[in-house]
C-alpha cells in the first residue's frame, strides 16, 4: 500500500495534550500513522514516500466524527421541513420509507458519503437500512458504525426479533468491507417503539458480542410524557431500570434531562450524542450540554438525517453546539471552541469504542485525516486556529479528506467516483420518491 | 461595458411572486439587468453578449445582503473570543483599537471583503472607520452603506461633534467610488455612548440629507437596564421619545424587546438587524424574531463583525436565524426557510433603501447576482431549493458573486486580485496588532 507524507504549516493532534504542531509532517503506510512530528524531524527520506501533499499553509486535523445520522435521509431533504418530530415520522417519514427501494437507498446513502466527505467527515455512525449502507460503503469506503435496527411496538415489529439469530450475517457484511472499517451496533430505535423485552434482550445480546448500542433517548417531551405514563420514570430512568445504560451506550439527543437523569448518565458512563440543528429545526428544544460537559459526560456531535436537520455538514454542529448553550444560558464563557472541537473528534472516537484507533492524529492511529485551507479568507489571522475552525471554517475550505490512507476528498473532486452519475441517479430517485407524497 | 448572459437551470427572482424560473437567463450590461426569464425567450442572438456563463446546474439567487458588519474587525478574529460584550469592549476592542493604525484597516476591510463575496454577499453596512473602508472599496468594489460613526459619551468624544460640519467630505468620499455603489448612513453608536442632544442632531441632520441611521439598538440587558435607570424607558421607548424611529432606521440587534416596544418597532417602520450568531456567542440572548415577523416588521440579517461571530458568511445566519427561533419557542413551522431566504435578500434591500436597486433579480435592478452550483451533494434533490439553500448551502457551493455586473469571485478565484498579498499583508498585520494585548 501507498506511503504518503503530508507536509502542513499545522497538526492539530488532539493527542492528550492538545499538542499543535507547527511545519508538520504526518507520514502513513497500511492506513497507519508512522510519523507525527516536526518537518525536520522525519525520520525517512522523501524517496521513501509514493506520495508527499505539501500544502504551506494546511492545517492538518483528525477527521471528523458524526456520531448519529440517518445517511440515506439525504433522499428526503427539503421535503419534510415544518413539523414536529410526531407528524414528520407519521405524515412523512414513515409513508416515504414504505416506497424505498433497496436502490434508493443505495443512492440516498452514496450523495451522504460524498456530502460528508466534502465537509471533513471521516467517520460516521448509521442508525437506517443495513445491507444498502453495506452496499454503499463497498464503493467509497467511509469508516462507519452501521447499526442493525430494532423496533417491535409497530406493524410487523415480530420481524425485528428474527435479526438477533441473523447477527452473523451483519457480522459477515460488516466483515466484507474490510480494514476493520465497518464496526457493529445494535439499536433499539426508542423507547415509544421498542417493547421492555426487545430492550432487555438487546442489552443481553449487547454484553454476549460486547457489541454497541445505539438509542434515540430522550428526544422530545412526548417521549418523556410518554415514558412518565407509562412506567412513572424519566427515559433515562427507565432505560437504566433495564440495565442498559453503559459505556456501550451511543444515546442520540438528550435533550429533556432532569438532575437525576445527569447523574444516572455520568455514573453508569453513557455516551450522548448532541444534534443541536435537529432538535432545533424539529422544535425538540435544546440539550443541556453545559451541565452534561461539566458533569464530566462523554458528549460527542451529530447531524442527524437530512430530513430534519437538512444537512451533514459537522462544522455547523460544533458552531452551533456552542453558541446554542451561550445564548441559552447567557454564559458567554462555556463551552468554547475546544470543548466542540473535541465533541466532533476524541468524544466521537471514544463514544465509538475506537480511542485507540481514530480521533485524534497519532502514530499508530488510523491515517483519517482532514486536511484545511489554512489561507482561506475564513480562517485568517492565524491567532486562535481551534476558534477559526469551529466558527468560520467550511467546507468550502476542506482540501483534503483521508480515510484509512486513502485520499476519498481532494480540492472539489472524488477520485475515482464518478460524482455525475452517482448524483444523477439519486437526484431522479429521491424526486420520484417525493412525488409520490405530494 | 461588457454585455453578459447567464444560462442556468433556476433563477430564484425574488421578485415580488417570488418566481421562480427554470431553465432561466438573466442578461445585464452597465451593471444593469436587462431581461430576466426563460432561456428559449432570450430577445437577443447569442453573439450581442460579450461574455456568456453557462452552468447547467447553476441557481442563480440575488446577492445576498449583510445588513450590519464591522467589516475591518476581521483583524480581530479568534482573539475575543469568551467574553461579555462589556468586557469585550474594554478589555479587548477598545485597547485594541487605540492602536489600530490605516493601513491595518485597509488590510482588515479586504480580508472581509473576499470573504463576503466567496460566500455570497454582495452589499453589506459597515460600522467601522470611514476612511480605509472607501480606499479598501476602491480596490474591490462592493456595494455597501457606510456608515459615519458618532460617540460622544466616551474620552475625546467632541471629536465626533465635528464630523456634522464634515459631511461634505464623507459624501464625496462615497460618490468617489463611483455607480452609486456607496451610501451612507449616520451612525449614533448606542444610547449608552451618545448623548440625547447627539441623537436629536442626528435625528434633524437624517431628515435634513435623507440619510440612513444605523444604530445599536437593545443589545443587552446591560443596555436596558442602564436605560430604564437613567431615563425610566427601554431603549425603544428613549429612542421613539427622542424621534429618531423611523423608515430610515437600521436598527442592529433589538434582542431584549418588550410587547410595546415591538408595537413602536411596528408604527415607526424601523427596520431590524438581527445577528443570531454575534448575540449567541456573546451571551447576549435570542431576538423575539417571529413576534417581530408576524408584526409585519421588516427583519433584515447582519453577521455583525468578526470579533463578535467570528465569521461573516450570511448562510450561517439564514441558518441560524430560522433554527435558533424553532428550538427557543418550540414552534416547528415558523419562521421557515422563505423567510430567512427574504431577510438576507429583499427584506435587506428595503431596510437599505435600496430596493428599487437589489434584493430581487429583476429588469432594470443591479446586476448583483449568487450563481450556486446546483449539483453539489449538499443541495440534492431539487426538492425545495429554497430550504436546501437555507439550511444546506455552504461557501463551497458558490460559483460566481457578481456586484453591479462585475464578477468579483469565480469558482475560488478572485479576478484581478492578488489575494496571497491581501492575506498576507492582514495576517502580518493582526498578528502584530494581536500580540500586544497578550
Amino acid at each position: 500500500m501507498e506511503k504518503t507524507l503530508i507536509e502542513v504549516k499545522y497538526a492539530i493532534t488532539c493527542n492528550r495534550n492538545f499538542d499543535i504542531i507547527k511545519n508538520a509532517a504526518i507520514a502513513f503506510e497500511n492506513g497507519k500513522i508512522t510519523y507525527v512530528g516536526q518537518i525536520k524531524n522525519i525520520p525517512y527520506s522523501r524517496s521513501y514516500f509514493d506520495n508527499i501533499i505539501l500544502e504551506e499553509y494546511g492545517i492538518a486535523i483528525p477527521g471528523l466524527i458524526n456520531c448519529h445520522t440517518h445517511a440515506a435521509m439525504n433522499l428526503f431533504r427539503g421535503a419534510c421541513d415544518d413539523l414536529p418530530l410526531k407528524l414528520w415520522l407519521e405524515k412523512k417519514i414513515w409513508p416515504l420509507e414504505s416506497k424505498l427501494t433497496s436502490e434508493d437507498l443505495f443512492y440516498g446513502n452514496l450523495s451522504s458519503f460524498l456530502e460528508m466527505l466534502s465537509s471533513g467527515t471521516t467517520t460516521f455512525v448509521d442508525f437506517y437500512y443495513f445491507n444498502e449502507l453495506i452496499d454503499a460503503l463497498k464503493v467509497i469506503p467511509l469508516r462507519a458504525v452501521a447499526t442493525i435496527a430494532f423496533l417491535d411496538q409497530v406493524p410487523d415489529g415480530e420481524i425485528y426479533w428474527r435479526r438477533f439469530k441473523e447477527l452473523q450475517k451483519y457480522f459477515d457484511m460488516a466483515n466484507s468491507i474490510g480494514d476493520e472499517l465497518v464496526k457493529i451496533a445494535l439499536g433499539p430505535h426508542a423507547i415509544y417503539t421498542c417493547s421492555k423485552e426487545l430492550l432487555e434482550k438487546i442489552m443481553d445480546v449487547s454484553e454476549k458480542h460486547n457489541l454497541l448500542v445505539h438509542m434515540h433517548v430522550s428526544e422530545t417531551l412526548d417521549e418523556v410524557h410518554f415514558t412518565k405514563e407509562k412506567f412513572g420514570l424519566t427515559p433515562i430512568e427507565y432505560l437504566d431500570k433495564i440495565g442498559i445504560l453503559n459505556e456501550k451506550m451511543i444515546a442520540a439527543h438528550c435533550v429533556h434531562l432532569k438532575d437525576k437523569d445527569i447523574n444516572i448518565l455520568q455514573k453508569k458512563k453513557v455516551n450522548c450524542v448532541h444534534n443541536p440543528s435537529s432538535n432545533l429545526k424539529l422544535a425538540d428544544g435544546v440539550m443541556p450540554l453545559s451541565e452534561l460537559l461539566k458533569a464530566g459526560i462523554n458528549v460527542c456531535l451529530g447531524t442527524d438525517g437530512a430530513a430534519s436537520s437538512n444537512s451533514l455538514n459537522l462544522f455547523n454542529e460544533m458552531r452551533t453546539a456552542v453558541l446554542l448553550q451561550r445564548g441559552v444560558n447567557l454564559d458567554p464563557k462555556f463551552p468554547n471552541a475546544k470543548d466542540a472541537f473535541l465533541m466532533a473528534t476524541a468524544n466521537g472516537a471514544r463514544a465509538l469504542g475506537l480511542d485507540n484507533h481514530i480521533g485524534s492524529i497519532e502514530e499508530n492511529k488510523k491515517a483519517d485525516i482532514v486536511i484545511i485551507d489554512g489561507k482561506s479568507p475564513r480562517l485568517w489571522p492565524e491567532y486562535d486556529i481551534i476558534s477559526n475552525i469551529v466558527y468560520s471554517c467550511t467546507p468550502a475550505d476542506i482540501l483534503f479528506t483521508i480515510v484509512n490512507g486513502k485520499i476519498l476528498y481532494e480540492k472539489g473532486k472524488f477520485p475515482n467516483i464518478d460524482i455525475e452519475n452517482i448524483m444523477g441517479e439519486f437526484n431522479k430517485k429521491a424526486l420520484k420518491l417525493l412525488n409520490t407524497i405530494n
